[in-house]
């Protein structure tokens, strides 16, 4: 028998990023959080970050503390830009993922040739929803690729009639990490523009969008950039591109000179023309400390490290688990997944019900995924080794058996 | 003489409201705050609130507190719904100010048979750069009504080719506040949609927006509602209008099984089909907590103190500022305004920054307006007098003249 607590401590030991941990506050030093791509745990820093905020900034400073707060999503999206390959002035914070992505999808489509938009069948819910309803707008409709497409795939579906690709860069079920550079290509070939969900990617993976030759890109702030619950999303559009999109929710944090009150919307520029109205300061904080975090430990040494993080925890999984009803879901080549592991199995609702009872907590996708997020500030090799020693026991002595076989319709 | 500061005493002892002041954190005793209709000043609840936010829920509660936070949007536009005149259902925050206004007008005029939209040209620029965006989207355009409009005024400009009336019932520059109940009518009698803008009215006015045959609203919790900077806004729509309109911003919170993970996007039959993405839910637990302490003062109460307040500042203003280049740009009576009044002065700007330098917080707005806003739970008649005092001095003194003339561009 293996002895996996020891190996884990041995990885633990050894491991350049294992001081990274201390900085989050994390009070149950037991508890193995395997679900920081749903939601990043508190930095330390943000707590004295958002007290600030609310005493000094809003209590004492009252309305004047605008002159700080007015450009807070830019400066933040600067110190986000290195994070995934774009150069200042090229990123911003601002409003949720769906609304950006319709922002920018709906821009796209307004400067494209076609009006259809290519996703992926397995794309996130809401992207989905959202795209479909930004090409109907435009006369157009969405088109499916399967999961985890290619730049073949991609190529398969595309002719004149696309104006645009949008995809996640890493998958939320999957955890498949796309050819971005690749699939851009094919897209710029068929003159459609490219627009990439991060939120799955940024803070794990390095995303190198101006290497990849892409055009715009969103995500979220609250998974492996540890915002906080419903942080600010961000929003990329290449500094060339700028000036020849306009999106569709012209608020007055979108205009050339918002305090001029004017009576014609004349957009800003620069990203900004990207912005809408006024953002949420104290999630906005919480957001740029988790960001800042991130950067600070550098997305090389993160990346490594959720390397050899999944790959231990899939060589473990089928030493483990293959006999007990799991298959990997994820691809098993390093550089095609992010920073989760996805294991099928027929029972994954109960399943991670009971993980959860047990002191791990993963999450659950349709129809038989459980989902292991390694987000490699905080995780530790000892949570793969308990991870994997749970689930085996969970289904070994069907403790899963204790909770409902569906969830049921939850809204 | 008139001895003011003694009036003054005289009225706030008499003030049954005086007491509230303190449940707000109000670090500068001698700070004459008159600008909490930009921002309102922090609840003390509010900072044990955020604290409980970040270190009980994110922090130690981690992905499991979405269990508490996922309707908090539908809970808190509950609490606010009276102090609107909605009934239980009908309200929710969701987004910014000018994302709602969006997703809104857009339901409307997707409804309505016209494509155009009526607004006042002294509306909020964002309100009118977002208003005439959605119009031109569905091949409409803006019509123009001057300020403060009547309900003539209105019918003047409608025909079937309108689809939607928006405009704020509290005026953002003269603080008038509008004949609901005539103008729903007039609109009505078209087949126009209402939707106004309630920033400068909730928390301020009883709004009754069910009353006035209202159909739609919006608004910020930042000013009135003391939710904190750039808290989420809220959306009002009235319960038989919630399943014909369709907001275009498909995303899964407004989706009729949102963890479901459907293929297509299927509209919640409620209030919810108005969301959109995730919520900033730092900045949403402070929106709670502004908008529980004005429910639980009473909005009767709070419009009678704004009424004495405004009455006692333009009746001081007559008498002190006339002779001073000063006059009232607000409805002298006190039904056809809301909790702001607007001086008009032609060196606004300087004298507005003469007063900050004084210690007395007011607002500008171009060309040559300074707003003093009354928060009836913060302010006291004191702040009145001292008020008047020092803007008199300004003048007399020629203090705004060490300021720059005008504001220049600032973006």
């Amino acid at each position: 028998v293996r002895d996996l607590a020891g190996e884990a401590a041995a990885r633990d030991a050894a491991d350049p990023l294992a001081g990274w941990r201390e900085r989050f506050h994390l009070p149950e030093p037991e508890l193995v959080y395997l679900d920081g791509n749903s939601l990043g745990p508190l930095p330390e820093q943000t707590r004295e970050a958002v007290r600030r905020a609310v005493d000094e900034e809003w209590g004492r400073g009252l309305v004047r503390s605008w002159d700080s707060w007015l450009h807070l999503g830019v400066e933040i999206g600067d110190v986000l830009g290195p994070l995934i390959g774009a150069e200042p002035g090229e990123v911003a914070l601002s409003d949720q993922t769906s609304v950006d992505l319709f922002k920018l999808a709906d821009a796209a489509l307004g400067a494209a040739g076609g009006a259809d938009i290519v996703t992926e069948a397995d794309n996130f819910p809401s992207d989905r929803y959202v795209l479909a309803g930004v090409a109907a707008r435009h006369g157009g409709r969405l088109r499916l690729v399967p999961p985890a497409p290619s730049a073949e795939d991609v190529a398969a579906v595309l002719d004149g009639g696309v104006g645009l690709v949008s995809l996640s860069l890493v998958s939320y079920r999957s955890g498949a990490f796309l050819d971005a550079a690749g699939i851009g290509e094919v897209a710029r070939r068929h003159g459609a523009f490219t627009l990439w969900d991060l939120s799955h990617a940024a803070g794990a993976v390095p995303c190198r969008l101006r290497d990849a030759g892409a055009d715009l890109a969103i995500g979220c702030t609250y998974k492996y950039l540890n915002g906080g619950p419903g942080a600010p999303a961000f929003l990329w559009v290449r500094r060339d591109l700028q000036d020849r999109l306009l999106q569709p929710i012209s608020g007055w944090f979108g205009h050339r000179d918002m305090f001029g009150f004017h009576d014609t919307y004349e957009p800003a520029p620069d990203i900004r023309r990207f912005l809408t109205g006024t953002p949420p300061i104290l999630s906005m904080v919480a957001a740029g400390e988790g960001i800042r975090l991130v950067a600070e430990a550098g997305i090389g040494a993160i990346r490594a490290k959720s390397v050899a993080l999944t790959s231990w925890f899939i060589e473990l999984a089928h030493e483990y688990l293959d006999g007990l009803g799991f298959t990997v879901a994820t691809p098993e080549e390093p550089d095609r997944r992010g920073s989760h592991v996805a294991l099928r199995h027929e029972a994954a609702w109960p399943v991670t019900q009971a993980l959860r009872s047990l002191g791990v907590i993963v999450d659950y996708r349709t129809p038989e995924l459980v989902r292991f997020g390694f987000s490699p500030l905080v995780n530790r090799y000892a949570d793969v080794a308990v991870a994997i020693e749970r689930t085996a026991r969970v289904v070994e002595e069907r403790r899963h058996e204790a909770f409902p076989a569906d969830r049921g319709e939850v809204t």
